[in-house]
């Protein structure tokens, strides 16, 4: 069983001195808060991470969730957890104040996400359903939803799901059968199952706020022919009270292998009379309203990747610190010590820390850009930081959630034959990562975007840009009087190259030869992540080679060494998926099918 | 559920025409063996993995093991599985004829004994432990032990173990602390507790022969005082028939990630007046014992790896060619089709394919390396094949393992979010192939072994010796007509550089700062993996290009696009490792053990 103490120090460094949070400070909306206060609230946040959603982690996965007849109990504690996580406004607090959220700037509620994830990612995947329900009817719903619905589920009193996925629609959204007909009344009869549905039933709370994606009647076929829908468990009463049980049912609940404290549902709608649901919006535009949400709902699975790869870090260092075992090999104290002076312990935790600080920087710095896309005095910076954030969406979550399969691997590699031990934990954090980089769109899907509409389509200029600004960080540190910096920056230089080339190569062949582009999608994801990644690590440097004077001197020395660790142990791998996207095109497509 | 079809003719290439098998046959002791017969063996094994083991690997991970009061019942189905499998006589096959074995080459029985894994991990551990104990006791042991103890052991009816972690001594085995005292009737009484025993108790045989490592009453400390014990379950009367339960018990089993079936044991032994125990050989020298059978299960080990990624990628396949999702890009055809067509699943599956391919070449070469330095006639090739079989054992052992878990893990990958299913099977190959880098020593044990006693102490010999054959392949890569041939040549000639450059400064730092060196270690061991796999899968384009003339043009065109995969994919990975090894030794020891 593994604790969780939340990295506070290292989320300030990575929202203050990395994403400019103290910048984000003075955008209008953000009056109200400070450094004080973000301090304050994440000290607040990591105790109840650490007191109340930890302890629970390894028995909700040993225990999972049990159902009968339609009902599904969630493992012991989850209940009363959750009770206290909404009495305290948890729940609420990454939502607009309108609706009883706090407001917070993005960059702010990303830290405190972070926390919950690694601390129970079962748990924490509640919260995250019900928020994307939240903003999809706050965007895109009348004010009758808006007000029925929003302030019970920011409050947590009610949750939410996403009932996207059929069981021949999994990717590919196009297909999707359910069907939604018009009961004369302007609300909708809805049938069809769904699968794969987060949190679809459970005992947490008094009702369950679905989105559903189903086609009217006239619909034409495709994408363009999907509306989306709310269709509560319980009926709400004109007056806000519960009303009847609403025709959908949980059918059965998945044997995953990991996050077995999330229950994932089969839902039927309309087994007999129609599931009453609402439409959201206008018709058929139900595709294009999830995806201003699932944007978001990205960006949160990649911070999935931290989190767990965080937690996956502490649990291995924990470990590394107290098992004695073995000589230490050319150690001639002739004393006995824990296995983390073997320099292959070290080698696998600075990997396990480098990156996990890496994919940090990255999802945080990503949510600045949010913020300012969104709350900017001007123009031209919003306009820019939502390219910025566009662009990057979907490295967050693919790399993040890629990074996070290595760190928790290594985490019970760290541990050795313990390791293997389910009562150890290690496990478990490999088990719940798995699901990461497949939910929300796998990596393909998040690569071909990232090919396709982020750098292809629109002509490679938001790349451009960013390499651009890269450019001026290696500049800086060649020309730095320290000569780790010069070196860090002359191979940080090379990355760039990698990705420049890569890029050059993307925009040469994405239109002539749109396979061959696709069969170098997913390296060039990771191309794009790891020199973005390691941009920050560099930019990183700079910052703490000033600070190293100062009182902090340990932490900001400690920030040099894992960049340089990133730099020459994690960056290289850019020139070999460079390699492989610019040569390999030909042998990824080459083999006749039969021949497979 | 996955099924399993054993990839014969893949099998035979690789032990013809890249091992070399057909040379072997005329080795000395070899007589009775030819093409025909090797073919009918590995069909008739491949029908018994595919109809016996296959069909019960997914119900036993579900069940698993079931401990009571010191008794372990298997998984349904296991022990009729069992009888059946020692009753045809597989369980002894590989062991000599003195015993009742077949004495196959090894190059033979690595074939079969990889569908075993493939077909059920679980149920082919029970075997590699009893085949281990017989190789010790056949080895080491005196005439009456091996007459008590070896034909029953070869015929299956009794099993083996090997007790040799404790809780204190894992990788670190001079911590063992069990102890045996002489009974002075030339017995010993062994007391003490073993962890981590793998099949240590179970339902499946009349009797169950452990060897134990433990301590005499005046043994030196550390690794020169320990001494090898057989310690039956039931002690054997002299007419060979089963006497007294002996005083060791099984007082748990583990509750693990994988190998669900294949029971843990936590063995006590002496509880009560002693558990009843035999020397082996001489005493004190029980690990040097150990080591002339662990080199052999250390190369077994390194098959499980090659054998679950076989599996993973046949499930991963069938289920790509069924699926039908989304539209494929650059499509025109208007058709749907399976994923099997989607660039990405087609990158995965290719890698998953050329992985597996290159580590089952690097396997069989091995095993055809032992092959040779038993019995050829000339004394030199005997010399140079065992110093090759020593250099490569752990580079098997840990590259083929590390293998294993990124095809296991694309495995889950293809089948999206039925991936993380468990009812699809495709999670428990993963959650299988987990611990095979860690047990028989984990990769940095293995590499530490590599980069100390296998190069640097011996001056490179060995590894100059296998540059210099690589480099004759690449030369006549180079050299040959077909331009893709040339390429391929050249691409390898990188990686050969790549593997001398880190050689070179392996050898110039191991001793002046083993520190440094060991930091590198694994990333070598990869390197070394990467570079070898590339070698035979290079020598592989020289045949295929022959032979694709023939009446078997696809599967030797087939060969030619895999090894083209390998080249343009994996190998450029070496470049990346050797970057860590030379440059990298630095930042993974810098960090003060107080700031990680």
């Amino acid at each position: 069983m593994t604790t969780y103490t939340a990295p506070v120090r290292d989320m300030l460094f990575a929202m203050n001195e990395l994403a400019g949070l103290e910048d984000i400070y003075s955008l209008p909306g953000n009056e109200d808060v400070s450094a004080d206060l973000v301090e304050a609230i994440l000290d607040e946040a990591g105790k109840f991470a650490a007191e109340v959603l930890a302890p629970i982690n390894a028995s909700g996965d040993r225990q999972g969730n049990t159902w009968h007849d339609g009902e599904v109990s969630t493992a012991d504690g989850f209940k009363q957890a959750y009770e206290v996580f909404c009495d305290t406004g948890w729940n609420g607090m990454p939502s607009s104040t309108e609706f009883g959220g706090q407001g917070l700037p993005v960059t702010v509620s990303t830290a405190v996400l972070e926390m919950w994830k690694s601390a129970n990612m079962s748990f924490s995947l509640c919260q995250m359903l019900t928020l994307g329900a939240v903003e999809a009817i706050a965007h895109h719903g009348s004010d009758e939803l808006k007000s029925t619905y929003l302030p019970n589920m920011v409050s947590g009193k009610w949750t939410g799901t996403m009932n996207l996925t059929e069981p021949q629609a999994g990717s590919d959204l196009a297909a999707v059968r359910s069907k939604a007909e018009p009961r004369g009344d302007g609300s909708y009869a809805l049938s069809g199952t769904k699968i794969f549905i987060t949190w679809g039933e459970h005992d947490m709370a008094e009702n369950i706020i679905h989105l559903v994606l189903a086609r009217l009647p006239d619909a034409p076929p495709g994408v363009k022919g999907i509306s989306l829908f709310v269709a509560p468990k319980f009926l709400v009463n004109a007056d806000g009270s519960l009303g009847a049980r609403n025709d959908l049912v949980c059918a059965s609940i998945e044997h995953k292998m990991g996050i077995h404290a999330s229950p994932t549902a089969v839902m039927v709608f309309g087994e007999k009379e129609g599931a009453i649901g609402y439409l959201v919006g206008e018709p058929n535009r139900g595709l294009e309203y999830m995806f201003t949400m699932m944007n978001h709902a990205r960006l949160n699975v990649g911070l999935e990747g931290v989190a767990i790869a965080e937690r996956a870090y502490q649990a291995a260092l924990g470990y590394a610190r107290e098992r004695v075992q073995g000589r230490i090999i050319g150690d001639r104290s002739g004393e006995t010590k824990p296995i983390l002076h073997h320099p292959d312990v070290r080698r696998m935790l600075m990997d396990m820390k480098a990156r996990t600080e890496a994919t940090r920087a990255l999802a945080y710095y990503v949510a600045g850009c949010m913020d300012r896309a969104r709350s900017d005095a001007d123009e031209n910076v919003r306009k820019d930081n939502q390219s910025r954030l566009e662009l990057l969406t979907p490295v967050v979550k693919g790399w993040c959630t890629e990074t996070a399969q290595s760190v928790t691997w290594n985490g019970i590699q760290v541990h050795g034959g313990m390791g293997f031990i389910e009562e150890t934990g290690a496990c478990q954090h490999m088990r719940d990562a798995r699901i990461t980089t497949i939910y929300e769109g796998t990596t393909a899907i998040q690569a071909n975007d990232l090919i396709g509409r982020k750098v292809a389509r629109e002509g490679g200029h938001a790349m451009a840009a960013l390499i651009e600004e890269m450019s001026v960080t290696r500049a800086q540190l060649e020309a730095h009087a320290d000569s780790q910096l010069q070196k860090i920056g002359a191979s940080f230089g090379k990355g760039i190259l990698a990705l420049r080339e890569a890029t050059d190569w993307l925009l040469a062949n994405y239109e002539r030869n749109p396979q061959a582009a696709a069969a170098g999608a997913v390296p060039f994801l990771k191309l794009a992540g790891t020199v973005a990644g390691a941009w920050l690590m560099a930019r990183s440097t700079a910052i703490a080679i000033e600070r190293m004077q100062g009182p902090d001197a340990g932490f900001y020395g400690a920030k040099l060494v894992t960049a340089r660790y990133f730099v020459e142990h994690v960056l290289p791998e850019a020139n070999s998926l460079r390699d492989a996207i610019v040569n390999g095109a030909e042998s990824v497509l080459a083999l006749p099918e039969e021949l497979f």
